[in-house]
């Protein structure tokens, strides 16, 4: 069984790792750490763990972490590139859920996350964690960055129209739509049930912090500069990203065709017929994220509909693929779940 | 692997069952009926499902049915008392998850459901397939009731108090609080998000088809007539049912120890600390009711809170707890998910 | 014209004021103060004010407010026994929106809120403003306590009853569910969207501090005890209240017709139809108590269904129809909204 | 007082036109028609008018609706077209909800409509009413063609960029999400609850019916072609219309000023400040378009966000408004609301 700790528990992507980890066959949970919560049994923070993970919670030290395999940070960003370092050279393999360790320009990362970047050496030994372009590297990777949910869908939704060179670059367009708990479990004014429900607006037009993720994914897959404009929305729901790809054709190809090949062997990335529309519920709890493809009215846009949930493949879930492709378990155990629907 | 048969999957009873089935280790999906949608793979209607189920609905002949082991009927009352004397009669077990079976006094049924009962003697010899009462009897069924979503949240909520004859059987009341989804996936003005969303009501209050069921189940408990006032009311959300019981105490008891050791056995039964809230969310998805227990001001006034997912411990997950029971599962085979939350 | 004040218009009950004061005819909105948003406009805290009122929130001194005729406080309680007595004093009307002056009983009102209560001899004076209680008293009042939400909809739908001695007083209950604004505008994790969506739950059963007010409302009416379990319950949408009251008649009466009655004149109650279920969303934005009467079965149990808007007659729209009993305006004015459906 | 007609008052459009002309001071409802329900009350379908209109609806014959001034159409497409002829016929001035006048090509209104259109005389002579564009043409109409919800919000916020010929017209890009009261009152799966709450899809990609009709509007403004893609989304919410515009900069201009002088003398559009987000929510209820510009990174791609509510700025608040520019009220007579917040 390969022992498992988990740093910051006390959110949606900690309870969601939670909830995925508890039936996991092969892991156990070994530790959980908070500061804040050290002494309180996790299943009376989150009652729906009740009968399933009988953790308490602890302080996080290190000496608690470093009897596992693998950490999971859970955590907002600074707190694990605080971390990270010493469980590696303790030789605990970290997975981290932030943003610490995912933009390889430490400037950039300093400039949209304000603050100085502590661990600049192991920024570079990261292995960003979408299977679906790295699995080789995750396979071997102490370090896993694993990406933001919304650079998941996005990425995902463009790669086999970049990677095959069809696309204008200079002008792509992402158009994202997220359910409420992408803003975290703390308490805020603006995600209130009052501020957020019967409601839909954009937010950080001018700059979203992965923005500067998804630029490094589509320029590594191009080999060179790409312009995209990115604006992602507030969506009265719970779970759930919907991104709008919007992109100029450039070359010839049979988009569908192009699209079940790119992802015929890839467990979690669903490649609908030609014409559908994804929903957002139809992945709700599941680390799936299923694609569409159109060219409206035949002309030379093309538009990509991409789907996940956001504390799955775009959070945990994507977390424990990372761990499964780590420790050599089969890339579906205990992710192979039936999204609940309604 | 158990053969299964599904009558009326086109419903959200159905597509539970096949959330569940579909991951549950012993059976094999073998049938799937629908007069409407003959021809049509489920994952084409349910695209949840694509991925885990691959069948395609076929027309509700006995012949495809009989060659299963066990069948559910997730249909509107009226469907399960046509087929299930023919299915029964070839050897295979029969799970309704609809209403036909449920009273046993068929005058009463007629009344409250506006049709002609015929098959009025498989009603004697259906098992109200609610485990916590009647395990020993649902292990040898043929054919099982299941109970309704209501009945089970206010059952399962009143019977310790009944059971030791601790209050005032003659006025008892529950005020039950469903998710939408209790009233099914058909095309309705009354169930549009633009008639439900957004607002809460009481409905049925001068009567529901659940009262009679209710009551019999209680009458059965104290073995002599009872006093209940059922209002059920909609709520805006997907899934859940919150019951809020009411009934004065004739004697005294530690309530706390009562409840918790009326259900210590019991794998879908949790009853939560003294001064509790269970919040609905709190199982969703998952097989579980979830009970609180208050004596407000230390009155004579007792205070039960009951919550389940009306689609799992409601319905399909209190279904395929019957079927591991008839057919020598471990109680909690396929039902062992934890609720997603948020 | 008169001249408006608003002490702490930073929360929903504040936005709700600013709505219906900014088209009352006969008003001038003169000051609203914010000790953390002086020198804000309120319509850039609150957008849907824009081009509707252009006050900016100034710092809460009382020789601000002392040019107004009436000042409304929508702040926390503690707040307006703090201010009222310098205005009084100053000749300035104060509705108190919040719960300094509603109950009676000082040492419980202490034990509720956990405060010393420093203003005792003008919870003397106070008046509570449920017009269809006090009218008369609320014409020459310097100083309105108003109801809070819960004991709104509970006194208007036990008043009829308990005036007219028809049910036994010792056994009432009110099962209430109300929307997540009554939680307020304040940073918190339990009112988030991701804490409160599809979810259903009841809180505060051991005691809510609407309790002893619903209770000295009721006793008064009855002129002796009263016994009530009065349990809370969190809906997941943004306004309404529903009060599902149970009662066990002792006498006899046409009920239909003794609350038509008793509200015949009444322009913010509408007793609906014998047998109707009232929806919240039927009085969204206004400023109606919408009431329907039951006896299922035909039994000795009252079933009243009782709902507001909490955010109007729940609060700001009772505190505008008792500023215009105190000001001589036609009750109606500013507040004859048709509720929002859907 | 102007006498005011409604055919077909059944749907949220209806009942939305109900809602603000029982507070218009200078119309009188005089008649509704439906057929569906002759004889039942308006108030006993929509109880939110209870105390506000007391009309009745009657069999929609021509004779009833003569005696008005002016008629509403708050139908399906294929009902105005059938009736309209007849009335401007006997002086009755006729504003359309539905989409029979919108297009002045007859065989592409024929295409996207599916039926043949019986009245090509009357669409040459309507006017397309849209105040911010054609008020001249209003202010002697005798027929309206209102236009369609995201048509208003798309073009309301292309329409100064296009004007000034500053963008590039052969990719222009509308990114619309709009509540579910866009799908209508009608018995259908697609608008449950449970079909639409706590998902996020796209629709329509291949083709939506609005697209024409937005495509026709810009090409007006332009002179010339225009490429638009066009993608609707439905949002778990009951009202509102977010439209998150793309376009590129040809040309240089402050557009932040170019917004705020297009539309300075607009009583219903409200551009807000550099930099801002408009909520969907702050127009809830509200006859106002709100709109914000972008330049993200300060690139070529301009970001306009547009939000109105479907039901009054697209549907029966510009109904009223365009009455109101007909027999000369002041254009805000009835619509100056405040949004419902939260």
């Amino acid at each position: 069984m390969v022992k498992v700790g988990i740093v910051g528990g006390t959110g949606y992507t900690g309870v969601e790792l939670l909830r995925l980890l508890a039936k996991h066959p092969g892991v156990a949970l070994t530790v959980i750490t908070s500061r804040s919560e050290a002494g309180l049994p996790v299943a009376d923070m989150f009652p729906n763990l009740r009968g399933h993970v009988d953790l308490v919670f602890s302080e996080p030290h290190v000496d608690n972490l470093a009897q596992c395999d693998v950490v999971f940070y859970a955590t907002p960003h600074g707190v694990a590139m605080a971390g990270a370092g010493e469980l590696l050279a303790r030789g605990v393999k970290v997975i981290d859920l932030g943003a610490d360790f995912r933009i390889k320009d430490i400037p950039e990362w300093e400039k949209w996350y304000g603050m100085s970047h502590t661990s600049a050496e192991l920024v570079d030994e990261a292995v960003y964690g979408l299977p679906e372009l790295n699995r080789e590297a995750i396979k071997n990777a102490r370090l896993i960055a694993c990406p933001g949910c919304y650079p998941t869908a996005v990425q995902l939704g463009f790669l086999p129209l970049l990677e095959q060179g069809l696309v204008d670059v200079d002008h792509l367009i992402a158009d994202a739509k997220s359910g409420v708990s992408g803003a975290g479990r703390k308490a805020s004014v603006g995600a209130l049930l009052c501020e957020t429900s019967e409601s839909f607006k954009a937010y950080a037009v001018p700059g979203h912090r992965h923005l500067p993720e998804i630029s490094q994914g589509l320029r590594q897959v191009v080999q060179g500069e790409v312009g995209l404009t990115f604006v992602p929305h507030l969506t009265p729901m719970l779970r759930g990203i919907h991104a709008t790809l919007y992109a100029t054709l450039t070359g010839d190809a049979d988009l569908q065709t192009l699209y079940e090949t790119r992802y015929a062997g890839e467990p979690f990335v669903d490649v609908l017929p030609l014409g559908a529309h994804p929903e957002t519920r139809s992945v709700k709890g599941a680390n799936t994220c299923r694609l569409a493809i159109h060219r409206p009215q035949g002309g030379r846009t093309v538009v990509v509909l991409s789907v996940i949930d956001n504390l799955v493949k775009g959070a945990a879930g994507q977390a424990v693929q990372n761990m499964n492709i780590m420790f050599g378990f089969d890339e579906i155990t205990g992710l192979d779940h039936v999204a609940l629907l309604p």
